[in-house]
C-alpha cells in the first residue's frame, strides 16, 4: 500500500478565507481542522478549529472559562460574532502546527511514521509542486485494521 | 445554549482496552481520538490515534520517517501487529493530554473557552460523579453559525 491508495479530497481555505466560512466548513464537514493551502497552492499548514475559538473568546474568558458564565445565555449564544471580517491569516498562531508532507510513494509506514512523529492525524501528499489531497488518520487506521 | 443541548454520546474506552480494538474503533467511528475513562468510569484523558501509532511505529522511523521506505511494503502495511497484547494504559503518554470536564449548565461560551484554552477540540460533561457524554468543537461550531 502507498500513500497513493490512501489519498482523500481533504477540504482546504487559503490564507485569506474569511474565518466564519471555516467555522461553517468544518461544522458541515465534521471536521476539527483544515488544510490551509499557500497562495501557490501548496500546503502552508493546519488550521485547528480551536485556534478558530482562540480569536472568537474574550482573553479573559480564556483566561478564566468559568467568568464565561456570567455572560447573559443569548450574548453568549452569538460569540462567533465578534470574528467580524478576520482571516485565517490571524487566526494562526505565530507558529502554526506542522503539516507533514509526503509524496505518493510513501508507504503506509512511512505516514504512519510521520503522523507519529509529528503527532499531526493529518498528511499532506504533493507531487511536482502540486497538492493531492491528504491521508487521515481513520483512513489509515482503516487499511491496516481491516475494518 | 447549555452544555446538556450539545451533548453528543462520544465513545469512550477503558485503561485496559488494548490497543488494536482502539485503532478499529477510531476506523469504525471515523475518529482521531477517544476518551478514556478510569476505573471509577471518569474522564481520565484523551487517547490520540497519534499516540497509538507512537506505540506501534518502530523508533528509527519515528526518527527519519525516509527508514520506513526501505521496509518492505508487504511487511510494512502489517505494521499495527507489533502492538501485540498491549492496552491503552501502555499508550498514554506520561503526562497524558488534558481533558476539559464541565457540568451540564455550562454556556456555549463557557465550552468554547475551555476548548480555546486547552487547545481540546473535545469537552467531557460530568454530572454527579457521572460522564454523560461529551461536546465535539463541530457540535459546537454546527450550533453557533446555524449550518
Amino acid at each position: 500500500m502507498r500513500a497513493r491508495d490512501l489519498l482523500t479530497d481533504f477540504p482546504t481555505v487559503a490564507l485569506d478565507t474569511p474565518i466564519r466560512e471555516t467555522a461553517r466548513l468544518m461544522a458541515e464537514l465534521d471536521l476539527a481542522g483544515l488544510i490551509v493551502l499557500d497562495d501557490d497552492g501548496l500546503p502552508h499548514s493546519v488550521l485547528p478549529g480551536t485556534q478558530v475559538l482562540a480569536l472568537a473568546v474574550p482573553g479573559y474568558c480564556q483566561d478564566d472559562p468559568a467568568l464565561a458564565r456570567v455572560v447573559d445565555e443569548a450574548h453568549a449564544d452569538r460569540f462567533l460574532d465578534d470574528v467580524g471580517d478576520r482571516t485565517v491569516r490571524d487566526a494562526l498562531p505565530p507558529r502554526p502546527r506542522e503539516l507533514p508532507v509526503t509524496d505518493p510513494d510513501a508507504t503506509i509506514l512511512e505516514v504512519a511514521a510521520l503522523m507519529a512523529r509529528t503527532r499531526s492525524p493529518l498528511v499532506a501528499v504533493v507531487e511536482d509542486d502540486r497538492y493531492l489531497g491528504a491521508i487521515t488518520l481513520t483512513v489509515l487506521f482503516d487499511r491496516v485494521t481491516g475494518a
